[in-house]
Formats: structure tokens, C-alpha cells, sequence
């Protein structure tokens, strides 16, 4: 076995706890001794041992001369449990082979150093793009403060959210439906206009087979105009979090406060997205779930403010000039001008089609600024 | 090897003939005595030998006692060429598994009953999916003798054709284009609508680095409007031909035919998609690649007349409430109207996708009658 199959292992590992590690990231390490496995270990939850911790153990004594493989730069610091670069160093590793560097930049490189300077051979970056992947939403965050975004559509071939009259029930089959719940389930928080909730009444919660996490639930709602009697407001599931102008009716955003409602006024009478976004990070919100409708999806695009569109197309033909599309709002007006995105994946949910894409600029730029 | 693969391989010949043996059919031909492959043979141009007709040349004296495989059932008539299941009980084969039934109900299983009458033991239905598949166009225009209609479209990732203001160039790149070069060699006929040619006067031929065919090209437009310079009517490159309604300016017409444009008022004022369809049956099209636009693809749409869609995907989001989308006209009100269809396979061409779906219907009843 070569350095990338080690790694490949690792990053396996890590695979299998993607979603329990929250905030944290997921992390794998190998130990190997003289061409033999001897420890194995991941990252099971925060506040638990790190994976590096979990394969030294396995190792015990053979850890010394070994070579470890850790999908991501052990830590330099102490947190929750001591730094994982100590005891790399303590338990006599010679050589550490790294995937992904902390994205932190304040620590990014600090525990490779650590280790270097007692004397450990240290190599970066082996398989590095596949290891990133794992932890795209933390590395967003950790970099950018701002969640990451995932616009989720759902259409008809044709490109139709809805019939001309409206009906929307239902485009894609059951498996695509329940994948979306995996979708939430997967991330902090989901976000709809209040034409949605004033529309379809939903309850945005996480219904899959063998449980899951409910995310919190955001309305973009300028002016309040939510309903008062919506399942938002009265069901107590999940926390309710709805975004305002600064021009609302202050009585009414009263009323509907209660032990799981929030109200957030933004400074201006209309939602920068922008904003939004700037102050969902603040309050610790890393990943974000856009379900839409349809101008909640077009102020997205317009401010370029998301970071991967997971699109579910249903093999049906709707028609009509006037029925309702993906995106609303202006548009633009030259195709040289178009979003450009890159196609991930393409994979079949049922009979619908579920594609992933990032945004090219995105893509160049993981741990960039937007 | 078994009877599956024998004629898997006799399949294979016949694909490699895909294109080149239009108007006739696609057939494979292979010749197994006391397991060893003796002969091989497709079809290779209409007005030239059969399949079986090569296989058993190429098997000579050892067809006697052996098996023969054909994707499609050996004909029983004299056309161009004298009938194969004469030949093939002539040769003193003494089993031959068979495909695909002759879809011509007037001749279908005439061939075996030859056979069979002359003590030949007749297997039929083998990999008869795949086999049916290789001539779904020729099988359909034989059993309905209208043409196997394409509707290929070129969109955003967000259903769109264009943005607000108009632009459409490019949407798709160019490795799409150029695949759509290929469709249109394929396919007899090329439709467009007359608001595309005013649009964007297109020349609608063939422009493939090899060369290829140019498809007839073929415009609805009820009440002639066709501008009298664009490129159809003058270029001379390939047959124009004109659908029109009944009513439309007789000095105008006359002056439009030439050498190569011919105009076809139907009998209504407005161009009915089953009225257009028959007689272009009866003018020999068997198969139609309708280009749109929008307005055209929801005349077909609404009509329920097609038999699969090619649908090219760009990863990019143009966006705007506005801007024009695959299918123009009214739309179905409830989405359990809709158009159900399969989608058969998902491919990459450059950096877009291609998908190609067919209706569940069309499917279910590939020989029916729509």
C-alpha cells in the first residue's frame, strides 16, 4: 500500500461520521508501522477525543518509528482535550502525512511545525481536494463566518416549479422528498420567504424514517406579514427565526415572540441578503438550507451569496409560458453575464434527478472570501 | 458461450451500421456450428446484401447443421434482394434464434413460419429489448408511418433558453452544438418555427468536422410569414419546405417555390401537429428533429406528439421571472397532468449535460400508435 491508499482509508473514516461531528470537523487518522496497520480512528462527536487520539491508542507501543495519516492537521492548541500535535510527538511518530491544512489562519501550519521541530518528517496535501470536500461547510465557516449556503430546487424537466395555476404537489416523487429531509437534516438552519409560508403552511421540519435533527427555521419576511395562526409560530418543533426590515409593526412582533420565536430586524427596511447572511453567522449558524420560493432563490443568485445548488429534476414535462420557474426577479439580460456554475454530480433519486453544482468561483476558491 | 452472447455480438454488428443503412433497418447476423462462430454479417446499406446474407456466405459449407442468430426476424418476401429465410433453410441451418419480430404486421412472423416449415427449431425474443432499441425509428415509422419525432432542447441549469432581453448565444457549449450537428444527420427532417427564422435566420444544415447529412428542413408557418431573404429560401444547401395554413397569400407563395423550397398548405387555417405529422409521413419522413422554439415544442407538447426529448443542459443560471423557458403555450393546470416520462440516460458533453428522456407511454408501447 502506498501514501494515498493510507490516506484513502483515512478519509473513509472520516466519511462514516459525516453529520454527527457538529461544529466540529470530521477527521481520520491512520498509524502505520512497517507496512502494517496499527491503529485506526476518527473524530466521533465534539467534545470527544480527536481521531488522531483514538489510532495512537490502537497502536500502543507500535506507534514509535510509525507513520500517521490524518486527513486533517492535528491541532496545536488546547481545546476540549489537549493538542493532538503533542501527542503525535509524544508517542514517538516519525513521519506525518497531512491531507488538508487547519483553514483556520490563525493556527493553520502550527501543528505541523510543532511536530517538525521535534524532529518528525512531515508531507502535505495527499489527496488534499477529497479531504476538503469532506469538510466544505467548516471550512467555509471557519474561514468566512458566514454560512454556507445550498440553494435546493425542485422542478419538472421543463424547468417548472409549479403548474400555471399554481399547483406545486407534488413534482418530485418520494425519494426526493425524502432526501431533502436529509438535506435539513444535514444542516443548521433553513431558510423561506414568507411567500412560502403564506402559500404552503410548512412545517420545515426533518421527518426521515430513523429520526434526525430539525434545523432552525429562518423566514425572510420584511415587513412581517407571516400569518399568525402558520405552524411556524404555534408548532414548537424547532426554533422560528424570522428576518424583518426595520419598519415593522411592533405590536404584532410582540405577539408572536414565544420560548421557540425570534424576531431579527435587519437595519434597513428591505433584507440584504448580504446582511442576512453576515448576521446568521454571527449568531453561529454554519450551514443554511435555501428552500426557496422563487424570489427568495432569485435575491440569492442576484447577490451571487450561495456556495452550491443541489437541484431536483423530475422526468415530467409541465409546460405554460406563465408557470412558475426556479429563480424570479430580473435576471440578466446578456448570457455572457450568467452564473457559471460546475455540474459535481448527477445522480438518480427514484425515477427524479438529483445534480449538485458549485459555482466556478466557488469552486476555485474553498476557503475564499466568497 | 451461450445464446445471449452469440447474439450480443450479432447486436454489436448492427450497431456499428447506426445511420448507414437508411430507410431499411439495422441487422446483425451470426453463425455458430458445434460452438464455434462460423460466419458474421450486418446489413450495411439499403439495396445491398442482408445480414444473413453475409453471415452465411461467410460460413459456407459449415452453416449446414449450424445456428444462426439475427437481431431482426429474416424477411420472407422479394424486395431488392431475394428472401433470407429462403436462404437460411437452403443453407441447411438447423436453428435459428431471432431478435426482433418484423414490426411490418402485414409480414411479421411470415419468415419464421418459413423457417419452421422447413424443420428449422425457431427461438425468438432473445435480448429483444436491445435488438428493438437499435431500430426504435424504423419500427415506429412501419407500424404508424409517421415520423419518429426528437424534441431537443438547449437550456440553463435553470430552464432557461434565453435571458430577458433575448440573448441565447451560447448557452451550450461547444461540444453540445456539435452534438446537435450529429442529431441532425441523423434525423431526416430538421422543424423550426417561423418565429426562429425570423429570430435568428439559422441554416439549419449539417456542419460536422467528417461531413453528414443534411436533414430536410422544414418550417411551420401558417400564414407565411418566412422573410424572402432569409437564408431557407435562398442558400440551397438542402430542401426547404414550408407547412402553411390554408389561407395564406397566393403571389407570395409563388414567388418563394424554386428549385429547392416547397410550400404545403394544410387544410385548416392553423397548423394542426397531427395534420403536419401525417403528411410528412406520407412524404416519406420517418424521422423528425423539431428545434423549437418554445412555441413550436408547446404545440408538440400539448399535442402529445413526440417520441422522446434530447435536452441540453448549460451549467449556468440566467435567472429573471421573465425570461423564456423550453415550452411556450397555456401549460396543464394540475401536476398529475403532466407529461410522465422516463429518463433513459444522463451524459456529459463538454462541460453540459445531456439528458435524453422518453414519454412513459411511448415506452410502455413502443410499437403503438402514439
Amino acid at each position: 500500500m502506498k501514501d494515498d491508499d493510507y490516506m484513502k482509508l483515512a478519509i473513509e473514516l472520516a466519511k462514516a461520521t459525516m453529520g454527527q461531528t457538529n461544529p466540529n470537523p470530521v477527521v481520520g487518522a491512520v498509524v502505520v508501522n512497517n507496512g502494517e496497520v496499527v491503529g485506526m480512528g476518527a473524530h466521533l462527536r465534539a467534545g470527544e477525543a480527536h481521531a488522531e487520539v483514538h489510532a495512537l491508542q490502537m497502536a500502543g507501543e507500535r506507534a514509535k518509528g510509525a507513520t500517521i495519516y490524518v486527513t486533517l492537521e492535528p491541532c496545536s492548541h488546547y481545546g476540549k482535550t489537549p493538542p493532538c500535535a503533542d501527542l503525535v510527538v509524544k508517542k514517538g511518530i516519525k513521519r506525518a502525512v497531512i491531507a488538508s491544512l487547519d483553514p483556520n489562519p490563525l493556527v493553520s501550519g502550527k501543528g505541523i511545525e510543532r511536530m517538525k521541530a521535534a524532529g518528525i518528517s512531515v508531507e502535505t496535501g495527499i489527496l488534499k481536494e477529497e479531504a476538503d470536500a469532506l469538510n466544505k461547510i467548516f471550512f467555509h465557516y471557519i474561514k468566512t463566518k458566514i454560512p454556507y449556503v445550498t440553494l435546493k430546487t425542485a422542478s419538472s424537466l421543463d424547468g417548472k416549479t409549479a403548474t400555471v395555476t399554481g399547483d406545486s404537489k407534488w413534482i418530485t416523487g418520494e425519494q426526493a422528498r425524502l432526501d431533502v429531509h436529509q438535506l435539513r437534516h444535514q444542516h443548521d438552519a433553513i431558510l423561506v420567504g414568507v411567500q412560502t409560508v403564506i402559500a404552503d403552511n410548512p412545517s420545515l421540519t426533518t421527518r426521515l424514517p430513523g429520526g434526525g435533527k430539525h434545523p432552525i427555521r429562518i423566514v425572510l419576511d420584511a415587513s412581517l406579514r407571516i400569518p399568525e395562526e402558520c405552524t411556524l409560530l404555534n408548532d414548537g418543533e424547532a426554533p422560528t427565526w424570522i428576518i424583518t426590515g426595520n419598519n415593522i409593526d411592533p405590536e404584532k412582533a410582540g405577539r408572536l415572540r414565544n420560548s421557540f420565536v425570534e424576531i431579527f430586524p435587519l437595519p434597513t427596511e428591505k433584507i440584504d441578503i448580504k446582511e442576512a447572511l453576515t448576521f446568521l453567522g454571527e449568531k453561529g449558524v454554519t450551514s443554511l438550507l435555501v428552500e426557496g420560493g422563487s424570489t427568495v432563490h432569485g435575491s440569492f443568485l442576484k447577490a451571487g451569496r450561495f456556495n452550491q445548488m443541489i437541484s431536483y429534476v423530475a422526468p415530467k414535462l409541465i409546460g405554460g409560458k406563465e408557470a412558475p420557474t426556479l429563480f424570479g426577479g430580473e435576471g440578466i439580460p446578456n448570457i455572457n453575464e450568467a452564473v457559471q456554475l460546475k455540474i459535481q454530480s448527477v445522480e438518480y433519486v427514484g425515477d427524479d434527478l438529483k445534480l449538485t453544482a458549485v459555482p466556478l468561483e466557488g469552486e476555485r476558491n474553498v476557503y475564499g472570501n466568497y
